[in-house]
């Protein structure tokens, strides 16, 4: 699928935008990458200049995040005991100029922030529904991140 | 699936919307509605402000449309020959304020337009994958609609 492995589990994956009159048309996923991921639910989250949302683990669910409006900073800490990149962050903006889904795995660390002027918006199509019980949060201090400052 | 009927194979099923600090989350389709419909494919379209893109007739796929950003108006004309509502146009707006998935079954002709003052995006969750050899199109002119003028 022409996926990036960044860190363990995490996957960066190009997707295409056909340019079409009165506005342009943006990929998501295809049915071979649904299968393959597993669909659960898919749900908008948006996100207003400068907000974070996060720290989040999902313990089960693995994200497939696409940012169609806006720009949104993903940042992923990997605190698992067996991972080979533990402890470390992966950090990427995505956006329609630099337009990719990001593949997340369970049990690592995630948040988020709109870095555009105005409101952002990413797609997650989840692999398996939402449910409160497989979801740890902690406080955006608790991860060590250098957030940036919108003006 | 709290789904009302309006055309032959026409479904509007409203969706939820969670208020949440920094943006809000909205609900796209679960995982019983994508095996219900089949999941062929995930993509947006944007949608310049008064621009109108149609009139499309799809042969197989059916479509679920969803619109988190800006407002679309859509445009449905039945012309099956075995259609109990065959002739008949169907209409709907709709946005974040009026938050539903639009089902258009396979047969019938969809026209949209953008009627936002800024940049509309629709969501589709097509339950099979892009092919332009089950599109038919003819010109926007070709069936009479009075489309609104955006000043």
């Amino acid at each position: 699928m022409g996926s990036i492995l960044v860190v363990n589990g995490v996957l960066l994956t190009p997707l295409r935008i056909i340019s079409t009159p009165g506005g342009d048309v943006l990929h998501a996923m295809r049915r071979d990458e649904a299968e393959h991921f597993g669909f659960g639910e898919a749900y908008f989250s948006k996100l207003q200049p400068g907000f974070i949302k996060g720290w989040k683990r999902h313990r089960k669910m693995q994200l497939n995040l696409i940012v169609p409006v806006g720009t949104i900073k993903f940042v992923i800490y990997d605190d698992r005991a067996e991972s080979s990149t533990r402890g470390k962050y992966f950090s990427v903006t995505l956006s329609e100029g630099n337009y990719q889904r990001l593949t997340v795995p369970p049990m690592v660390w995630l948040a988020f922030q709109g870095v555009h002027t105005t409101e952002s918006m990413l797609l997650n199509i989840a692999s398996i529904p939402h449910d409160p019980k497989e979801v740890d949060k902690c406080g955006i201090d608790q991860i060590k991140f250098d957030w940036e400052v919108l003006r």
